[in-house]
């Protein structure tokens, strides 16, 4: 199993010694450890007795830190709430639809890492999910959101068409995030990533057609682009298929 | 309250002879009344209480049928999954794009009528929800899966790329849906089906870059179509704008 594996090449973890670690650090290991054990089994065959013991601590020490399971679940979630927030940040340098490929790239490696918990949390009905963890959620998807928009360079307040473009952009890229872990991961990431790359520009291409702001944040991007860019590309190959 | 106006105007549900109606309608009796007050309150508002008193029945008569809130929330969850599923049957006439309308036509109906409820149960983390209530979801989003792949004349297996275009189309439809509640209704949803539809067209085309499988789907789907459908004017208003 992965997370013994991880556990015995840190003996030290182990050792009766444990207790002398400062409470911040303490928390934090005890987080770590559960998100390993989330990343591998669904939320509800994870007890606080796997933990402890993948921690090398009591099951007390672990009470200690958090109330119950419920608890130290909400605490790895908003750890990894944050982490995926943090790989949002885009590179500076680049085409519009380059550093929306490396900030895909950086959710795949994430849902790769979190592979069963990531799934069990997207499709949602497992029984430590509350309406306090549907928030955290909730938050990472605005935070896209947020970010996405202001990628696009849009500074004033995005319409209606606009955020209905950009959140239905980002339930594509997580139901292709779902489809990739029921499949066995047999698509290669980057080749999703591409798909994704080119649904986004359609995407808001035909929102452009409704909408004068996602127009104007077209005409934006195909500029940033250039006419060499992966928009042209795309939509010379688009031409020649829809006027078959 | 829209519900005791419905009461009201049916005032035999409050005689005391309600214990004469035969099982199966006085089940079916509850399940309406629950839907009914779960589509304008959160299902963690609406108490077995509140059921009893809007159905013109007594607590312990509604406990007969339903071991507590929570089986009743699931019944009225699969009631509710089962109306949805039906109105997913294709109309007979049109091209592919106009009997898609017709379907997305009745689906923001059903939106519309189970408002609250339905965003409830889309943005999950509500205190009922279980294993199951997720369960039954997935159900009605598998019976979307497998219309729409059969509309698309797909008579084979569906390969990786189109069902993730399918998925990936039904989470967009999702997302509009929830946007639409979450604004108050404003779009009209004729205009919000008219984005869905494009969105599909161009959605598909994408993918068709990358499936051999879905640009069949493609060719199909124009050459029904016709020179003069949606699809083809589509293309050409994109042209002009993917080329500018």
């Amino acid at each position: 199993m992965a997370v013994s594996a991880t556990t015995s090449s840190e003996p030290a973890a182990r050792r009766p010694g444990y207790r002398r670690l400062p409470v911040q650090q303490r928390r934090e290991q005890l987080i770590a450890v559960a998100l390993e054990l989330f990343a591998s089994r669904p939320p509800e065959e994870v007890s606080l007795d796997d933990v402890a013991e993948a921690a090398g601590a009591s099951r007390p020490l672990v009470y200690r830190y958090f109330a119950g399971k419920q608890q130290l679940y909400e605490a790895a979630l908003r750890s990894a709430a944050e982490e995926l927030a943090g790989r949002f940040t885009v590179p500076p340098d680049g085409t519009p639809t380059e550093q929306l490929s490396a900030v895909l790239d950086r959710y795949f490696d994430f849902v790769s890492e979190h592979h069963t918990g990531y799934g069990a949390l997207l499709r949602g009905g497992s029984v430590v999910e509350t309406a306090r963890t549907g928030a955290i959620v909730d938050e990472v998807r605005r935070a896209a959101l947020r970010r996405t928009v202001r990628h696009l360079g849009v500074r004033e307040a995005a319409g209606p068409r606009l955020t209905l473009l950009v959140r239905s952009w980002i339930s594509v890229v997580e139901a292709s995030a779902l489809s990739w872990l029921d499949e066995g991961r047999q698509i290669p990431p980057e080749s999703l990533r591409d798909w994704l790359l080119d649904e986004f520009v359609v995407m808001t291409a035909a929102t452009a057609l409704h909408d004068p702001q996602t127009a104007e944040v077209l005409t934006r991007l195909l500029r940033q682009e250039g006419p060499d860019g992966r928009a042209a590309a795309l939509a010379a190959r688009l031409q020649g298929l829809l006027t078959q």
